[in-house]
Formats: structure tokens, sequence, C-alpha cells
């Protein structure tokens, strides 16, 4: 059957315009465009995020809460939830069309900051034990007496020098063999992976013996990639942009529903490859390295990050009994993954354990070294998920506690993230109720990002905003609590001062939002510790990684009841873990052998079907805790206030 | 650069047009136009085939030996000699155009009649142990309490029922697994390649569980597959057709020139994957036979031609010191070669010896059980290139002798290969001179193919026609003899009688093309036989496979010097053995191992550079040998005629 495209969509204020068959989805058509319609729901009409205002023409919606019978007149419609039924004018508001390509040094001086403060004794020391080696190779010369084939010959070399046996080759390695061996004289540089004996590469004698490598991190929000000098280990530069696939879904739920749609895992897929292709072009070119010296790219990444960089239908992740297709994927060439720019390298990736604790997990726990060690250490690493791990060398267990995107600003009206512009730490006066805050960059803010987000939740319970179940105290003369949109808001910056023109505030369904998810990570915490019958005081230390950041206010994070009330002495941030242990691999066979070993080593605990978390989640919806017990230092700062 | 295309060429009788700059050579622009304009020597002005009319416009050339001074008043040039100078109107000679693509069933019944003469007893009995497997697994169904990945359990099935472990799985089989379990109620059918341990693919449940795989012979001249159901050993099918390479050069030397043109080598390899995917095609077609269930192609061919299926440049197997890149090639995907309708096949090929001893000479020891038996065998392999090979189960030698392509009709005026029409037996009658002959199918004769060409020799020699020399006799009053274009020939058919309303007639350059053959074939069986302190009379079995068949009379290859004298129930026709091997290879991992084994145990004796060879080649260019006592049959024939 051929669809017919018969009605015609303007988009303003780009002025972008498409056809699109009847019946057609209206966010779908944008996209389609070029235009990243905001959403953190990936298209289902739950975050309300992907408004829109049909101008001219007529569509076919649902209600919807997130729509007033004021805005439904002005002709505003979820995007998500439309259907096209004519000729259509659709009006985006610019603060809904987000950038997937960030400027340039925007997230890396955030990022950059993160790693600055890495403590470096934590990171296990790694003896650099290069695995995939160039070496320069003299292949003896045939002769009428010795006409014994190219191949063979070169093998023959490589076992003399390397003591290296039964190279496999493939053919396209093959085919360039004979005309490079007498160009360059008999002597080749030849590009090995000693852990299969294959050779990856070969090249003409006169190049250097350079060798290096992409550690690359998919994180649901953010693409992290280093260029790695593989035989010094030396970063030679770094780079990272939001995951683009952003906007077919703010979470992994979200984009493995989207993934189901018909096209959707390829364009997934295709949006993330896109990315990765754009940063190694950037690296190479800013570093001037040769993309032929590039032999590596080590992947590390959530499962469902993972399944959608192989093509793999990720969906069974989502539905019961929640399965992955496989934790290990075999070495690929760059080439069959359509990685450009380093067409001669082959992709490694590390074991994930399960559905929802994968290889950024075995590969934090790598880089932390918490298997080594004999003191038990808790390890947190809150992205866009939560993972919670706890062990030592004799044993690790893992959970993932799903505590959702809030604080990477999903499910929270004014939330962004940790980009310029973004409130990053907040402290209301007890007096007046006014918020005092920094933001990153001097910029006016734009919104507020997870650490603000902690900081004004704890600020707001110890100074009596909201009550321990959240609720405004609407009794207290609060000047700065407002009634917008049929719901009470507190504003932190008013219109004025605001870097978007219009208020930034906080809402009691956004701190709904934040309060399942620091009640999600703490419960979490709870019940991992009990199913191994052991408790917080014996948590040696406590390391957090992830999207957070170093710019948590731990106080804060405590006062909220995310983290445990412990010695503050006792945590450490870390940032990216993930991208560490991917960056290890890459420099050491046997850290990339071991990385296989902790996969199998840590024993996943299911906690969606756990009734004790259940309760302890619950019994989180209360700040800090419903058991003040649990939290004495926020029992004797409520006093002191 | 852009290359203006400035003049027109209209070529006769096809009335196809092309445009071409400058200077294009004209035999090239034939070619383009997909006119498969004859040549023997891959277009350097040697072979004088490519001669055509220019009827209008301008061409420059160089002078030729093919070209009379009255033809070249007429407008004749060797197009691959010509380059075009103006608009043009071409006249190609039907004659000189070959058809690449031939008849259905033309030249499958030539290779019928010698498959129905393969004596079974010489091939070696096979037991089928098939090594590439379907097998239906049932997979336990994951659930909350043992949700662990697909791929594990599969695996595990995999290990429970056929006690096989460590599976490696291509990216592009897991893509499809998880939908496949789940729609196939956790019952799919596996195809497992126990060699490597590699799941080559997984089909829904309900299929049927055969297995089918393509046995591949890629001959200089023609191309041999069957299709076979790896279960039984059922030849369910199998097809033939002209190596269209034919029109790029008739013999490998030709070949390798041309692959070193620009280009070159990409067409050649174009050329020989189209027909190999045309014939899958019409396999599959005719035997209903479902692509998924084809799970393996074996392809054996002499090193010329495998580096060309491969993609590797063939060049230096001519340049000194005859090199090949390499032996043997790393199994590949079906699709990574561009085998189309085959894309989950794993195509795996026949290791080589040397650069003039292939894959399909391992593959003829293999078939004919030399390397198996205690009786000394000598094997010759006579297609457009000859091969021999003398052994038993505790030595084999082997060696090239470069007979080149005149018995399969190369560097003869008026020969043919052995398709419908040919002249396949003649007998001369003494006193008339008469030749009198028979024809390959009931229709006037076309051309005289490697049987007749034997005969003939041998014919003309007993009664006279020639001296031993291979000169004719002008003074018996020979009626046939002829004088044409500059020289003497011998009529065989007159214009009227003849298919192509031109005589059929052999001239002495011919015959000493011929004679060079059949002392290069002579001088090398008795080198080779040197070379191991041997003689004839040590030789229990000859057998004799290729293209030339078993319609060759053994007493007139004697008399003409070409087999050696001694009782012609030692002989033996196989027909195509190169295929028969590729055949057992494809049903046993056993015997595929032990092809390798084979290559390995075969010593190469290069004659190239051998004086004693030399020598006896001089002394071969005499009927049937400088010293008759070698030839004692023939000695008392000729005082017997």
């Amino acid at each position: 059957m051929i669809v017919q495209k018969q009605f015609s969509i303007k988009f303003l204020p780009s002025k972008k315009t498409i056809k699109v068959p009847k019946d057609y989805n209206l966010r779908q058509a944008a996209l389609d465009c070029g235009i990243d319609i905001e959403s953190s729901c990936g298209g289902v009409g739950t975050c309300g995020r992907c408004k829109v205002q049909v101008k001219n023409g007529h569509v076919q919606s649902k209600r919807s809460k997130f729509i007033t019978s004021d805005e439904k007149k002005r002709g505003y419609v979820l995007s998500c939830l439309a259907k096209v039924k004519s000729n259509l004018t659709v009006f985006i508001h610019e603060k809904k069309v987000k950038k997937a390509k960030i400027e340039e040094g925007q997230i890396e001086s955030v990022i950059g900051k993160i790693y600055s403060g890495i403590e470096k004794d934590v990171f296990a020391a790694v003896e650099i034990k290069p695995w995939i080696i160039k070496e320069r190779i003299k292949v003896e010369k045939p002769t009428l007496n010795y006409n014994i084939n190219d191949f063979y010959r070169l093998q023959k070399s490589i076992k003399n020098k390397l003591k290296i046996e039964n190279i496999a080759v493939p053919i396209k390695t093959l085919r360039k063999l004979p005309l490079l061996l007498r160009e360059s004289d008999w002597e080749v540089i030849i590009t090995l992976d000693k852990s299969t004996n294959t050779l990856i590469n070969i090249q003409r004698g006169s190049s250097e013996k350079k060798c290096f490598g992409f550690a690359l991190d998919i994180g649901t929000t953010t693409l992290v990639m280093r260029l790695v000098d593989l035989a010094t280990g030396e970063v030679v530069d770094s780079t990272s942009e939001y995951n683009p696939q952003i906007k077919f879904g703010e979470d992994i739920i979200n984009r493995i529903i989207y993934s189901i749609k018909k096209g959707g895992l390829n364009r997934l897929r295709e949006a993330v490859i896109d990315s990765v292709n754009g940063m190694i072009l950037r690296l190479l070119a800013n570093s001037k390295i040769n993309e032929e010296d590039v032999v590596a790219v080590m992947v590390a990444g959530n499962s469902t990050m993972m399944h959608i960089f192989y093509g793999i239908p990720p969906r069974f992740i989502r539905e019961e009994p929640y399965v992955t297709v496989t934790n290990k994927f075999i070495n690929t060439s760059a080439d069959e993954l359509d990685l450009k720019y380093v067409r001669n390298a082959v992709v490694y990736s590390i074991e994930g354990v399960t559905s929802y604790l994968g290889g950024d997990i075995t590969s934090g726990v790598l880089a932390t070294g918490i298997a080594n060690k004999k003191e038990l250490t808790l390890f947190l690493d809150l992205g866009t998920n939560g993972e919670l791990v706890v062990g030592n060398l004799e044993w690790i267990m893992g959970c993932s506690c799903s505590a959702g995107p809030a604080f990477e600003g999903g499910g929270v009206r004014c939330g962004v993230r940790a980009v310029e512009g973004a409130i990053e730490m907040v402290v209301i006066d007890q007096d007046t109720y006014k918020c005092f805050y920094e933001v990153i960059g001097s910029k006016k803010p734009v919104g507020i990002c997870g650490s603000g987000l902690i900081d004004l939740l704890g600020e707001m319970y110890l100074k009596g905003v909201i009550d321990r179940k959240g609720k405004f105290n609407e009794d207290i003369g609060n000047p700065y609590l407002k009634y917008l949109d049929n719901e009470f808001c507190y504003v932190l910056v008013d219109s004025e001062n605001s870097g978007t023109g219009e208020d930034i505030f906080i809402t009691e369904v956004d701190i709904n939002n934040l309060m399942r998810a620091k009640a999600a990570v703490y419960s979490g915490i709870k019940t991992l510790l009990e199913e191994v019958d052991l408790n917080l005081k014996n948590i040696e230390k406590i390391y957090i990684a992830g999207g957070l950041g170093k710019n948590i206010n731990v106080q804060n994070a405590i006062v909220i009841g995310m983290f445990p009330d412990i010695d503050i002495k006792k945590y450490y941030f870390l940032g990216n873990t993930s991208i560490m242990g991917a960056y290890l691999c890459l420099l050491s066979e046997d850290k990339f052998k071991y990385s296989e070993e902790i996969a199998n080593k840590i024993t996943y605990i299911e906690l969606s079907m756990n009734m004790k978390f259940m309760d302890r989640y619950i019994a989180g919806l209360f700040l800090p805790y419903t058991d003040l017990k649990d939290f004495p230092t926020v029992e004797s700062l409520l006093y002191s206030v």
C-alpha cells in the first residue's frame, strides 16, 4: 500500500515544513523534520513536555491534564497525542526545543570539574599491558628457493619476534598484504589483537608505532569518550555530549518503548552511532591522529544502551521476567557497527550482570577496585537510573533502585541537567523564605539541576517551606508560594531574574517525584544491606558515581533521606566510573579479562518484587524517613533550626 | 578532472552504442557495452582474436601480424590495440561474439557425460559426518526466579543436547534471537558450525531440519556447482557455466595481467561472483529449497581463481619468485563476499599447496584417495592449466606443467571447448586424406575440441599428413592441404558442411601450440618421476581429471606423446575431481581437516627452472618424442601403417 502524504505542516518559528499522511502523529512529524521536541515519557502523554500550539488547521487529540481549558481554546495540544487531520501551522515554543548537540566545551567543563575531583587513590593502579599492539615486522623476502606464501612468511616473522602463532587474518587485511609488503620493502607495521591472535591491520613500514583506542561510555543521558594512547595510558583528549536518543524518551523505559515501534530500534541506534561518529571525528581532528592508528573501541553502558548500540532488541529488558538477550557481546569490527573513521578498529564491550545492572556497573566496580579490597564498600552509581553495589574481595551484590531521572531534571518542571545556567546550590533564608542560589557558569539561571534540587528539598524541609510529606506549609506566610496552573509552587527565581524570562519554581508534583527518587535510593541501600545481614555501621566507604557528580551537598542529601546518615568523611565522589573502567580495560588485557570475572561475581538482587524494599520505599516518602532514628544528624539539625 | 565522453560508437550487428572519451580502448568500449568480445591474451595484441572492422570513423592502432594488408585496407584492426579518435561504426563479426551464459543444459550435458563415467571405486568412500548442523533446540523459558539472559539459556540447552560449549554468536544472529525465541514458543532451529562452535543462524522452530550446502569448483574455464543435502549426501542438483572472466583473458596468466589494470581485479571478481550468484539462484529455484536452509559453500579452485574470488591481488603468482598471498583462506560469511541468496551461509575453501598447485589439486588428491593407498598413482588434472601429482600414502609430490589452453581450444584457430558442435573424434583416411569426424550433439561442426585435437594430431602423424616435427608433408598429394592467409592448413570440414559457413582447419601454428602443450605434459611426468627416482614402470594407476574428460582416445594421446606409453588399462578418467573433493569436504569435517593435511603433505617441484624438464620439453616437440624407445607401441603402429 502506498501511503499518500496529503497534509503539509509548517513549524514555527523554524519555518520547517513537512508532508505527512492523514492521522500522522504530530510529534513524530516534528522529529522527522529534525526538531528535537522535548519529551521525557517517550511520547505517551504522561510528561506534558511536548505541548505545542496549533495556529492553523485541525488535529485530533486526547484530553490531557497538562492542557488547561484556556490553553485548549488557544490551540495547545500535547503533540504526542495529536493526529494530523488537515494542513497545519504549528508553533513550538522555543523552550521546548532542545539542542541535542550542545556547544563545544559546555558539558566538558562540567565533566572536567568532576574529573578533577577524582580521588586518585580510589582507582586501582593499572599496570599498562597493551594487548592490542602495533609492531614493526621485517618479513623475509621470497626467493625461488624459498617461495612460500606471503602470509606464512609474515606469520613466521611474527612468531620469531612476538612468540605468537596461529594468527587469524580477515580477508580485508589479506587483500592489502601483498602490495603493502612489496611497497614497503618487506617491513610493515602490524596491528595484532593478542587476546584473539587476530591480525587487525597492516600498514606501511614507515608509519609510527603509535596505537590509540577510544573508551566510550554510553549513558542514558550522556555519551563520554576518551582518546587514549594505548602504550602510555595518556588520555590525549576527551569529549562528551548528550545522548541524542533523549528525544525518543528520557529514561531507558521510554527508550525501550520507542524501540518497539516500527523502525524505532534503528532510529535509536542510528542516533547514538551518529553521535559517536561525530565524537570520533572531533577527537581525531583535534589531536591530528591518523584514523589508521586507532585500533580499538572499548564500550561500557547499561544493558539497554548496549542492546541498542549493537542493534539487538532491548524489549524484553522491560517485560517480565526482565531478561537481556545477552550480557556479553562478541568482538566486532567497527565497520560492522557502522562506526566510521576507525574502520580498522575492533569494538569490545564490558560484560554486564543482568537487565538492570549493566556493563557500566561492572566497569565501575573494576575501576574502584571494590572487588580487591578487604574493607566493605558501598558503591552508588546515580545516573538517569540508580544502581547500588556493596561488597569486598569476597563477595559483591548489586541492585537497581529505579530512581528515575528526577535528579537529572526529568519529571521536574524546571529541572535541567548540570549545564551552564543550572542552579546547582540553594540556600533558603529562614526569615523571608527567599531563595539564594549559585549557577553553573556566570549566566542567568535557566533551571535547577540535581545537586540544586537536593539542596532545595533539604532547605525547604529544614526551613519549614514544606512538611515531612513534601506538602507546602501554606500558613507560614511564605511570599514566594504562588498558585499557578491549578497548583501551588514555590518560586526560586522570578521572571525578571530568570534566563528564560519565566519564573523558575518547584511544584508539589515535582517534589513528589524527587521524594520517590530519593526514597528508592535509600530503600535500595537498606534492603541490599539487609540481604547480606549487614547494616550501615559496617560500611567503611561510600563511593558515589554518576551524573550527579561531586557538587552534591552530602549533608543535604542526608537531610532529605537519600543518603544514609553516616560520617560524611566516608563519602567519596568519583564522577564517571564507567568510562574509567573502560579506559582501564583498553590498557590492560588482564583488566579486561578481570571485568568478565567481576560481571560473574556480582550477585543481582531484584528489588521490584521485594516486599521489604516496597515497605521502605513507602517509608521513604517522608522527609527524611518515617523513623527519624535512622537519621540522628537530621533530628539534631531540626531541633537546632 | 572530468573526462568528457565526446565520441559515440555504434557496434554492429548488435546496434549497441556507447559514448567514450578520446583515446579510449576500442575493445574496452565493446566490453563496456556488454559485448563479450573474444580474446585469449587478455587484450595485449598477441592472440589476434579480437579483430573487428571499423566501418566508419577513425581509430589509431598498432601494426599486427594478425591483420593482412588487405584487411587493413578494409578497416580491420585488433580492437585491443585501437584507440578511439572519432565517432565510429564498428562491425564485430558474429563468430567473435561469445556467449558467456550458454543455453541451459548445453554444458551440463557434456559434464553429465563425464560424471556418468566416474569410476566409483576410485573415489574414497565418505562417511557422512555433518559438521554444520541444524538442530531443534528447546530453550527454557525465563521466569522471575530464573531470569538469566536469552543467549545463556540457549547455550545451556545446546550444551545439554549436543555437548557443545563456548559458542560464538555473531551480532546479526543475536539481533534475531529474542523475538524468534518468543514467537516460536521457545523452540528454535539453530545452525551450528561444529568446527568453530559458531552459531551461524537461528530460525523458527517450525522449519524443517534440512541443511544444504553448495560445493563450488572455480575453474579457469568452467564453474561447476552442486547443491548438496548435508545430512544424506544427496546431490539435489548441479549446474555449470563458463567462467565469465574468459573475456578478460583465457588463461590464468592473462587474468593476472588483467587484474593489475586499474579496477581489473574488481571486474574479475565481480564477474565470477555474479555468475556464482546466478548459479545459486538457479539451483535454489529449481529445487525449491529455501535459502535460509543453505548453510555452507565449499570452494575449490586454483590459486589464481581463489585469490580473485576473495579479492586478493594474484599479481605475485605470476612474478618471480611466484608466491601466493596465502594458500588458506579464513572462513568468511557469504555476505562479506557478496554472495547473494545464501546470506546466512559460511564460505569455506580448500587449502592449496602453492602458486601453481592450488586447492583444486588438494581437492582432487583427497577425492581420489591417492594419499591413502599403497599403490603408486599418477594423477593428471588437465584443465586450462595442467597439474601433475604422483604418490601414495607415504608421500606425494606435484608440479604444474603449464600446458596452456591449447587442448581447451585456446591458441588454436578453429579450437572450441567441448560444447555442442565440437568435433570430438577424428579419423583420417589413409588413401584420400579425407577427415572423418564425430560431433557433440547432432549439429554441423563449428570447431574442434580437446579430444578431437588429440585424435587429429595422432591421425595426421600416423597417416603422414604431418611429419615428426609437426610440419605438413607438402609432397604427398593431400588435396585437403590449402594455402590460406599466408600459411598452409589442413581442412577438416569445408565451408559447405561447416556450421560456421567457413572452413574448419588446422595450421602449423596451431599444431605447434598443441605440440608444446603435449610436450609440457609428458616432460612434466618424466621429470616428476625422476625427482623421486622412479620410472613409468612403477606407476600402477594413472588418473586423468579435468576438462579434457573421458572422451580422449588414450591410444592417440600416447601416439602424440602426451600420455606415457603404458598399458591403457591403467588409465582412469575421473572428470572433475576438484568439485568431488569439495563435495566430500562439505559432508565430513574429517575430510575437510584431512584436506589441510594433504595440502601440507604435497611437496611441490618447480619445473620452470628445471633444466631436465626443459631438455625433455624440447625433446617433446617431436611426435611422439625424440627417442622412440619411450613409445614402443607407437613405433609398432608406425610400422604397421
